[in-house]
């Protein structure tokens, strides 16, 4: 397979001002590509499956939300991509105003549902008045209240910079330190080399039995994986029928991560394989364990072609 | 312990006509108690934390939307709680517009930001020239179309009865089939009497290192008990400290049940029981099998009491 | 149940001058108790099962012979019995000689077969032209020597002693530091106390299917128990049922041990208690895990009570 | 790796007239090569080590005297054998006299320890007044009644054969149906073509700690691979180092089984392969489990290679 090449038209969830954008633009330089934003993961999603954009940056998790639906069910479903890098951003408010709004003036606050709710209690504080309203994204409120619609939004400071707003107001939400993981999406093919900190993704679907999830894991355990993230759904259209979502340790060229894979692939109903790509959120993987990496994978080939007199 | 008295003071996740008023309503008839709506997870569970209210009922996971982080962070977090009862409901999408409104006619469309995006392609083809609004909840777009200030609202079929509108679409799901598992809560203590028919709920807090889910995972299997559903969540104010939310088949007063939560509370950081109660999704447990059912585990102790010369 | 009152008839495998009368003398005073010699190990135990002696000591494992089948099975049919302590003793073989024997007089040397075995090499160096013969046991060689029916016997220090012989030649083993671990058996009932480095043994017979043993050593490691010694048996009668002669770390009265034993019997075709005692092979147990004491037990005991709502 | 050469001369755990020989004659026609007889285990396991025979019958373990630790052993350690073929014999003990010998003329009564604590019950009640003599051997029994020397020997029927004697008692032992299983060693090197009815037999050394032997059996039991036997023994000379004998079914030419001993390599001090030969007690191995067979291998592979970028 040629080596992967790098992608250039990146679409994201949009509008202009997302956190969305904010994240792409601290992964990928201006100059490195041109950047399309998109109504829905869906819709960004469905870009990249079109061959209108070569990657996709969408939100995957959020430290308070939790996960993202959109992007679980579509990269579990429709015709296969891979995850090929992963892009932490905090998730910092600001209550965002036209130049010259001072706070006493602010009679109106809009913002997308999820950021009203993770800011309700310091906006109860702020203007108690005020009763906020839902729009569709916070930086389609942004550009609300630049319209003159509304006074003040809760949105990134990327949203109020690029709709010529001033920040009357920062680090606005209730909890601090709340962080979403957005990761870019490629078609399958050539996947990012191994860079020795690395993560893997994958959906896998068991039958539904007693102790069916406690299988799966073994199969990352005796190989000595780690798991960084789990999440049963139960499957749409099957009844009893699980689809288990996780995150582990290490690259799919790693040997030790390429068996557990394929044993996976042998005893599940289902394995998609959602890339391998660089850890990105400051944090080691645990070290391999002696006898789990690759040089221990090879030895022990060569021990087993001699015992089966195949050498 | 005094026995459970049946709560008569319900809160729910308002305004009415949301789904979450219907789920209650399938479940507690009117004469069995007042229900009271509140403006968010949190403020009806705040309700039953200080007595205001019996019981609240709240969503919790969502067939297409996934896990509800308001209501599982309410639980988790603050002075214990027990969910006593879960109650499913189909989530039916009906497009509700005033009497005497034809399809033809609408020219606006407002519903909760999720509700749009379950419908988003049915909409799409019955009104290409509409954008749709979003608003904060199913129920309070209902009411407003019931002002007059919109044509047609994405509701519940409970928010169109509730506010005098009529349902010009029904079924209008892209995903037919959607289920919401609300859950009744109550302020930890007596529970439920075991049906034959039960889950358990449970968050664990585990140290992260290699295996230590599968450990968590082993005290289920090894006495018998199989999972419905698992999620993991980081930890917010502890780096490498992961939370896994449960449910397992079973209640706590059985003894294959109390000895794994026993078993858990021993080896994890935390673990906080969110409670036992019946079944009802329709489905049966699987069959507990032998050895693990209470006369299994109440001759074991006369066996061991007779070894240890304690009988 | 009353305390366990010390034996003070002792049964051993004989005749006089055994390793195990050697093993007996070294484990209790002579002032403590009588000692009745006995043709097998068969005859010992039933000596203690018909209540004709209070304990009987026999040998259970040889690090050069393995395990003693006799005793083995001895302990796993018929009336209960328990182990209450464990002996070791090094298998030190001398050639013994009657005074005045040289090593130039040996025509003839005896013993049982297997200290013939293990001291076959250094007997083919010292006396090359002699071709051994076997007896019934070592004490009955040294006998036969002492009586001039033979020239010299291969048996242990204290039969040399006991029959007036001399050792000709010390350490006459192989290899040298082979160790016989003996067992102290007494009817099953009260138990020794814990002393903080216990041994507990028994006898788990499982169906035979994929698993099954892992199965019962899970039952173990949940629990945080080590084991010393496994060994699987094919049961004489029934067919795909295995057995399996295991020693765990701890002693019957901790809750960890206590607990592990009462899932073995729920789960397993049958498992026979074999008795809970001192380690005495000079080693410690490893730590017991934090969450795996009795106070850890407690205090999960006392949490499960109150989310039961029976505290 | 030339294909195998079948074996032409034969050592065996002489005299003749062993149970050994008598396995031997089962398995191996006369014309098929020479036999061999050696004064114990460790003589017939050096001659193939030194190249003086090709192949050594051994007696492995007994049903009812348990392992044989000399074959343990020589195979554990030393140059490398392997186990071609197992052969199970029924232990049919008989008295043998001289022809013309009545139960009433006998006065003495000679065999090797083992066989006569196997029927030292049934010898009771037929010599009630005689005390029975050890031997080396049951051969050298036979022989030494043959020669006058005494008047009945515990032997197999085909000792009584080879030295003229005539059975007195058929099915002398006390517990009938007693089997011991042979095995058939050969230098290390091709091995026998897997049959699909397989065993493999290795001897696995792992430190020791909490759950090493339960890591050592998760790596067959998530390829769905049963174990016949096992059976711990601690390491001669290394302080808490246990080995682990093994039996599994299946063929190291199978993927299953391959990959789970490389994966012991990788995580055990030591193993070592005794070998992969066709099945002979009669049963057959369970059915292999969906995903575990050599065609879900190769499948998983080309999926992985795919996945990978490799294909």
């Amino acid at each position: 397979m040629p080596p992967r090449t790098p992608p250039t038209r990146f679409a994201y969830l949009g509008p202009e001002g997302t956190f969305a954008e904010a994240a792409l633009r601290s992964a990928v330089a201006s100059s490195e590509g041109a950047r399309y934003p998109h109504p829905s993961v869906a819709a960004a999603l469905a870009a990249v499956r079109s061959g209108d954009a070569d990657a996709a940056l969408v939100p995957l998790e959020n430290s308070v939300e939790g996960s993202v639906p959109a992007t679980m069910d579509g990269l579990a479903d429709g015709e296969p991509l891979v995850v090929t890098r992963e892009v932490f951003l905090d998730v910092a408010f600001v209550l965002a105003v036209r130049p010259g709004t001072a706070l006493g003036d602010v009679r109106s606050v809009v913002s997308h549902p999820h950021a009203l709710a993770q800011t309700a209690g310091r906006l109860a504080d702020l203007v108690p008045d005020v009763v906020p309203l839902p729009l569709s994204s916070t930086a389609v409120a942004a550009a609300a209240v630049a319209a003159g619609e509304y006074d003040a939004a809760v949105c990134a400071p990327i949203a109020a910079e690029r709709y010529g707003l001033v920040p009357l107001v920062e680090d606005l939400a209730d909890t601090p330190g709340a962080v979403t993981r957005f990761v870019l999406v490629e078609p399958a093919g050539a996947l990012p080399a191994p860079t020795g900190n690395d993560k893997t993704s994958l959906v896998a679907v068991v039958e539904d039995r007693t102790g069916a999830l406690l299988d799966v894991l073994r199969e990352f355990a005796v190989r000595g994986i780690s798991l960084s993230r789990i999440e049963s759904r139960p499957t749409r259209d099957r009844l009893w029928v699980y689809s288990f979502s996780l995150d582990c340790e290490g690259h799919v060229a790693e040997r030790r991560v390429g068996e557990a894979l394929a044993a996976l692939h042998r005893v599940c109903e289902d394995v998609r394989f959602l890339g391998s790509y660089a850890r990105a959120d400051g944090r080691e993987n645990r070290p391999v364990q002696p006898g789990a990496d690759d040089a221990a994978f090879t030895e022990a080939d060569a021990w087993l072609a001699a015992i089966r007199g195949t050498a």
